[in-house]
């Protein structure tokens, strides 16, 4: 095994974003890079997989380096499956990485993110996985503090192991890197997106409503994503695709009876 | 509140699916029951919501008794928080009841339901939540022996007390009632879906590929989902939205470093 470490690379606000270009430019620097990402904004397309319509895949760009570039009409976990099964089918990736996400995906922002998404369809088959956002949603966002971290951890992770069925989700602050002062490992404070359906009226008389709202979270304790990103530390959370509340399942046993 | 339970009810498999009226006809038996679901089919969409396209909410039908069902063009998550969010607005309701799904949502496939999507919905903000699946994908699936559980497993859950921010993942056998042996709490059984990426040819010389697959699980311990089912019990399971893989955080405090 002298070839160099494959990272697979996808993310959810599609082929034309900056984060996207950030994250692939950093990765080349520890190996050969295949890009698999949709063709369009897919924020907050959770692990949706496409199952009633073809998913299409193209070739769009090729570096002089030989990094090719993929994009597809589905979702991100669609575009992490392609690039497993029909463009990597010959050879396992060392790292699946996602990103960099235009924008935070703290807390329970994680349930919805593409980006996430897209980094546990590793996981859950046991390939490394990091998801990796930053805390600005502008198109042109400065992803250069943010590369900086990104460098430092997909380093440390091809040299270290991490654990069996894990995805790091990673959430880096919108500062001068000057002024970030670390990473921090934490656990997901447990907020809920308090959402704002804002209705209006068309030309036609019709109503519509707009999903809006904001992360309500009184989880800050030391220990938390949310306190390390209000404190300008880079947050790294392990996450696993267990959903099974395992501290409640004596509570209910109510129900077999 | 001398109030009947109000019971918010959604699905992922659109508001024609046989399904769906399965759950109707026994949470009325309980409560006031309102319906928001997908105006068609929203399969393995997860906890994907709508954010780049303008919501649509639409009276679809108004039964005698007074049952209110809405559909939209958005996802189940959607459903719900307009459920809560607008039509609901003034009344937090006692039960949301997501399904009954036509399939399987054990193992691994808890990640990319729509149907438990939509219950987590719920339970991220501290609603009671169960979403229900019978392991039968057929359109005219035969919902008479999972009625007779869901209603045994709703009038639990609305007399009793479910821990809070939880929802119940239930998951019923495909069998005649006398064969089903009952209730069984379990943990989610740690598979994943094992993909296949079927090629084919458009009439233009274009590639597409469905997605396909199959649940690869090995993990067959008696406290699974798998388990219970395969031994022809109801599985019930308590979820979370804490997706932190809290048994890791020491075992990457390298990344600190």
């Amino acid at each position: 095994m002298n070839q160099r470490p494959l990272i697979l690379i996808s993310n959810d606000d599609g082929h034309e974003a900056k984060g996207l270009q950030a994250l692939v430019d950093v990765a080349k620097e520890f190996g050969e890079v295949v890009v698999v990402v949709p063709d369009g904004p897919r924020s907050a397309s959770s692990h949706a997989i496409t199952m009633n319509t073809p998913l299409r895949l193209k070739l769009y760009r090729t570096d002089e380096d030989g990094t090719r570039y993929y994009r597809s009409n589905g979702m991100p976990s669609d575009c992490v499956k392609l690039g497993l099964k029909v463009i990597l089918k010959d050879r396992k990736p060392d790292l699946i990485a996602t990103g960099i996400n235009h924008g935070s995906n703290s807390s329970a922002s994680v349930l919805y993110s593409g980006t996430m998404g897209a980094a546990m369809e590793g996981s859950v088959e046991n390939h490394p996985a990091i998801g990796f956002s930053l805390l600005d949603y502008a198109p042109n966002a400065d992803f250069s503090a943010a590369q900086v971290y990104v460098r430092k951890i997909i380093g440390k992770v091809l040299a270290n192991k991490i654990p069996d069925f894990t995805a790091l989700n990673v959430n880096i602050p919108k500062a001068p890197l000057e002024e970030i002062k670390g990473v921090r490992i934490t656990r997901q404070a447990l907020g809920y997106w308090h959402e704002e359906l804002i209705e209006r009226t068309d030309p036609y008389g019709g109503k519509y409503y707009w999903l809006s709202g904001w992360l309500e979270n009184n989880d800050l304790a030391e220990d938390t994503c949310e306190w390390a990103l209000q404190h300008n530390y880079v947050s790294v959370q392990p996450v696993h695709h267990d959903l099974t509340a395992h501290q409640h399942i004596k509570k209910i046993k109510f129900l077999e009876e």
